[in-house]
């Protein structure tokens, strides 16, 4: 018999982290009697006097959100990472191993009205996100070794609060993810003289399997070694290091890319698609400023975790946390439903 | 200001897969509008007619499941894994790499009765499973490099069917977790001439900050390293290095420690606890038969994802998927809680 991705169980090599996926077409057949999603309702009103992040409520720490107009970011009230803190005692036990950890946390709110998110937004108004995210990570990379812009979207994915809002958390040292990334980048260029990920959006040019949305700077794709059932990687094509190279008509070419992106991702299912998406790019800080960052290539990763509907969710759990990564369906198969499906009109504006 | 563990945030090491995981107490008293858990309704029939998992009831592909009496194993209808699949073609570029992957899934039910969970089952019925547990990993562990024995409780915890089941899903290769623990654990016994985790069950005994339940034979500790807010690791004294290592004494001993843990887990949000947990030990199947074990030690980990109660989670997202693994109370406060609730009676039979 001959091997056919779409029909037979395999494993995929993951080359930024070393870590192979497990492949399982056809598991989205069987019967699910587990949890259903609440899809998020269309009906939350734009304004909403108990909700913090809206212009003029006043935050549980007496704070009050100002009437803004665009973005507005601040400190987060319960931050898991803060600037001053004692550091930990060292400790020769290996088992028993401790480290510091400096930083700081900020919410960003995207919009003043509560009922909008991403897709629902204008390109224009994404750009002032993508100018906002910029001016924030000036500031923060000066700093920190990694700043880390995330949005959780939807309850779905533990997001705490309905506003549409990303957060930005900034670390004196590297994570694990980056970390590992900076090591894969790193072994790659020292042998092949290119950036993996330039390469990368050259086969996948040419291959054009996995290919979701393509224009001049930005191209995103399913990877090859995609974990989550739509998960994508949206990635530069100009061999931008860090967010804050890019030029002004990258910025709006982002933006429209990522309201395309976004717009298809609420399509497919027909509800205001969860996911959490972030930002990667060469590291920061004192310590990175003048190490080579050629390795490197800027890139957002979006994870989102519906599977069938807007309700049947894919669960990380069981044989995924104890042996490895597993999906449900092939990246070609996720690839080809978001390349159809229309990015250009939201179906609320059906 | 002196360093507080249970104050200040900071890093540990997880010396078994040798990634840190950040620290960040008190997180918990954020506010919280997310998603709300709906526990399991305690109200489940003991038969239902519709479930294939119960006894006499026929399943989507057309076998009638036995009337069986005590546990009951069969082959996945819809497996992730299969043992005839052709051979993926090699290629050499690395950024698509693909590799075969054969194994075997099954599923296995723990009782008859659809509204019993290991909690609520008595000792000698776990026991049951624990040797039903043991002779699949006889027959499986002769063929397989990984015999994967997993849980799924609860439809938080993704699991599809509340009839009590697990699952075995065996593989033709070693996945990414037990290849991780095979590095680290070898390394360390390399140096230390001891396996790491009998090291750390003896320094944990000395500690006493982070044991929930200490008997002759098993140690139940939330590790140092904890991700999950209330994961805690069930460990063998006894230099075990598999499940079929087992004495009947350590058998029986093991069937009230899980009663025991698993009665704390529901009492503590006076729920049905939802749970991943599965079984890592040294690897087997012909590759491994005859390769030392003497690094490895036999243990069990649990993954339960709430954290406030029985209606609010962790979420492992954002920060957590694109950075590192994250916690909101320490390991210590998890492990206070854990030991002070009862184990010995469930609370549904207060
Ligand atoms: O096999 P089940 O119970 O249908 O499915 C569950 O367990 C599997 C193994 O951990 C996971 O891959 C699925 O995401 C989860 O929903
Ligand atoms: O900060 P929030 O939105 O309250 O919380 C959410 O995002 C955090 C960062 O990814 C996670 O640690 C939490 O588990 C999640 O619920």
């Amino acid at each position: 018999m001959q091997f056919v991705a779409s029909e037979h169980p395999h494993r995929r090599l993951n080359p930024l982290t070393g870590q192979w996926v497990l492949v399982c077409p056809h598991r989205t057949q069987r019967p699910w009697s587990g949890q259903q999603e609440k899809p998020q309702k269309n009906e939350l009103p734009d304004f909403d006097p108990s909700n913090p992040l809206c212009p003029g409520v006043t935050r549980p720490n007496g704070v009050e959100t100002p009437a803004y107009k665009s973005t507005y970011v601040f400190e987060n009230d319960f931050p898991a990472l803060v600037e001053v803190v004692p550091v930990p005692p060292n400790s020769d036990d290996p088992l028993f191993q401790i480290a510091p950890a400096r930083g700081n946390c900020r919410v960003m709110c995207f919009h003043p009205k509560s009922n909008l998110t991403l897709p629902t937004m204008s390109a224009e108004e994404i750009g002032v996100v993508i100018d906002e995210w910029i001016s924030q990570f000036n500031e923060l990379s000066a700093k920190y070794a990694w700043v880390q812009i995330f949005e959780n979207k939807g309850a779905t994915m533990g997001c705490s609060n309905p506003h549409p809002h990303c957060q930005i958390w900034s670390c004196s040292f590297l994570p694990t993810e980056p970390q590992l990334k900076q090591e894969r980048l790193r072994s790659y260029y020292t042998t092949n003289e290119r950036p993996m990920l330039s390469d990368y959006v050259e086969r996948e040019l040419q291959r054009q399997e996995r290919i979701v949305i393509e224009n001049p700077d930005w191209l995103v794709v399913v990877p090859f070694w995609a974990t989550w059932p739509f998960e994508t990687m949206l990635i530069s094509r100009n061999n931008n290091k860090r967010i804050n190279d890019l030029t002004l008509e990258q910025r709006q070419n982002l933006a429209v890319t990522i309201k395309e992106l976004t717009t298809k991702y609420d399509n497919l299912f027909q509800c205001s698609f969860p996911y959490s998406m972030g930002w990667h790019g060469a590291p920061t800080g004192p310590e990175h400023a003048h190490a080579s960052s050629a390795h490197w290539t800027l890139h957002a990763i979006y994870y989102p975790p519906l599977l069938r509907s807007a309700t049947v969710r894919k669960f990380m759990v069981g044989f995924e946390l104890l042996a490895m990564a597993q999906r449900d369906l092939t990246p070609e198969q996720a690839a080809q439903r978001l390349r159809e499906v229309d990015g250009k009109c939201h179906y609320l504006e059906k």
